[in-house]
């Protein structure tokens, strides 16, 4: 984000705004009292130095600590770390890292792993281990063991990968052992939910109030655009990229979270959206979004346990957005995996803004 | 198929079971009376040379012809066309020749295609265009514009990939296009639906059945088998393979097929079953097939277009078999077409069965 926005004078200028996002929860035993927001600044600044980024920003309360990176953001809670990151970073190198720091910490034993992205615009520039999906698998399942690989969409143009792992619930000796674990499982987690929107192609007036030369703070920019509105209860965190570019995280006193991050410039503009905000349905809040970035396409995918509210309304989403006159459903898939149910679904204004 | 039986007199022997699934259906034009079904046998047996198989038996009745090959089957309607074949064959290579064919019997537009296939035990083993998905989606795309390809499942362990390309329904200029196309195609197309059901690791006792050393002909391994049980109103045409290894069609008085294609060694045993048969729920059939061959693990798809009975059924589905206490459902994926959906499960015994 630290180059021109003037194409004319670097045509080959290129920025990859497709994010990287790993998500890591550890089980937390009784006899230890583990929190990896007791990980220090020093031990992050040097993690992050094997991603290729670092810290600009720091926001906290009691329940969520929240960093804005270079290139992105990274979430710590009680048991969960989330690192979001754009451009040619490599998250998966720190990953070992990580989980030494998570085991100074008392957490041994991880109970989800969620590595996922939208296909890179130009693969190409990516260094290893993200240089193909094969690639990052191949590094995953050499430090996880029960990791499983999916690819939703289409591959041959838009798609969204996504490796995970989720510890198997300890089950009793029953006959139906699938639905006891089903019936332990929704007993025992915590409800959890994540939304992310990607998008593509968006209004070149709307991404003029991620230019410096536009407003001087990120503050303007967020209100300007109307991302404040988005979710008004979040504690805001944002940063404004010399010449363009922008950042933000929120958090609310629930422990929830947002983040969005815009590469503004025409050739290649991609905005993202991502929060775990705990919602009966989301339609109103895609809506929402959709009409503050002004998107040509865009990708939705939704992931929800079974003791998440927007568990049942998974399929309501389903039907009502389809409706949406002014959009062409390219695709939708659903998946079911063990503890989690996950919707996707690729929205375009017409064919011509498909690949 | 024709290899020995003997693992121990040739250790290396491999049958890939795995079948490549090529369906195209062409549209109907009220000027032309075209029909698929006056192609010549001299014809087609030219263009399975391109595959690699050859006719071995041959039944029909008025709605659908059906043939036996050496390396699986083929099912041709009025303007419907299926080929499956496995081992090493490279059905795509047929493809122009089969367009010309169509071509010379009236029909210039399709209206859909499908092409699909499991991983490749071996994928090693394959021919060009087959040594991979990537290579057969590049030659499918240089024959039909707007394909998208999928990728179903796990790609790091167990799956299943789809080529699809489906010719929009002309839509009236009204606001709401989606709903237009819609409501359209619910009212123009026929009910269609495929069921496929691909299982691995079989009980040794019931491939004893598809031996040449145990029956002489194919009509005693479908009566010992309980295969002629599954629908009991198809007319068969069955053959058993020397030393081993079998393959049966079923046509009915409604137009719908089956067709069965069994690899029995034990080292690489595979099932599949496929029809395209009307049900209002699949459950009472998988549950027969699989009591029928006792796989250690298996993959369902179905296919249903917003026309068939399957249709308001799949969620049914996707419901009760995961209460089947025996089952460990591995992924289950359903996927939204613009005018089909798909279900697509993962089933095995046990943890070991996987991968």
């Amino acid at each position: 984000m630290e180059e021109g926005m003037l194409d004319v004078a670097n045509p080959s200028h290129y920025f990859e705004g497709v994010e990287k996002l790993l998500e890591i929860w550890f089980e937390e035993r009784p006899e230890q009292n583990g929190d990896l927001r007791n990980i220090t600044r020093p031990a992050w600044e040097e993690l992050l130095r094997h991603v290729k980024c670092e810290i600009i920003s720091f926001k906290k309360n009691d329940l969520i600590d929240a960093f804005l990176l270079s290139e992105s953001s990274m979430f710590v809670s009680k048991r969960r770390w989330i690192l979001k990151t754009c451009g040619t970073t490599t998250p998966l190198r720190c990953l070992e890292q990580l989980l030494d720091l998570a085991k100074q910490q008392g957490y041994t034993v991880i109970t989800d792993v969620f590595y996922s992205r939208k296909n890179f615009t130009r693969p190409e520039v990516q260094i290893s281990p993200h240089k193909g999906f094969y690639e990052e698998v191949t590094y995953l399942d050499s430090i996880f063991p029960e990791g499983r690989s999916y690819c939703l969409g289409s591959i041959n143009l838009e798609c969204w990968y996504l490796y995970t792992f989720s510890k198997p619930v300890v089950v009793k000796a029953l006959p139906d052992l699938l639905l006891a674990a089903e019936q332990e499982d929704h007993l025992n987690t915590d409800p959890d939910q994540t939304i992310e929107i990607l998008m593509q192609n968006l209004d070149k007036d709307v991404m003029l109030a991620f230019n410096k030369d536009r407003f001087a703070t990120g503050a303007e920019s967020t209100q300007h655009s109307g991302i404040d509105q988005i979710l008004p209860d979040m504690v805001i965190d944002d940063f404004l990229f010399d010449p363009c570019g922008y950042s933000m995280n929120g958090i609310n006193e629930q422990g929830e979270y947002m983040t969005i991050h815009i590469t503004p410039e025409e050739k290649f503009s991609y905005v993202s959206f991502e929060s775990n905000v705990a919602l009966n349905n989301y339609t109103r809040l895609i809506n929402q979004v959709i009409r503050t970035f002004k998107p040509g396409k865009f990708i939705v995918t939704i992931f929800a346990n079974k003791s998440s509210l927007a568990y049942d309304t998974m399929k309501e989403l389903e039907i009502e957005y389809s409706t949406l006159s002014n959009w062409k459903r390219t695709d939708m898939q659903c998946c079911s995996f063990p503890t989690y149910n996950l919707l996707f679904a690729q929205y375009s204004r017409s064919v011509e803004d498909w690949a």
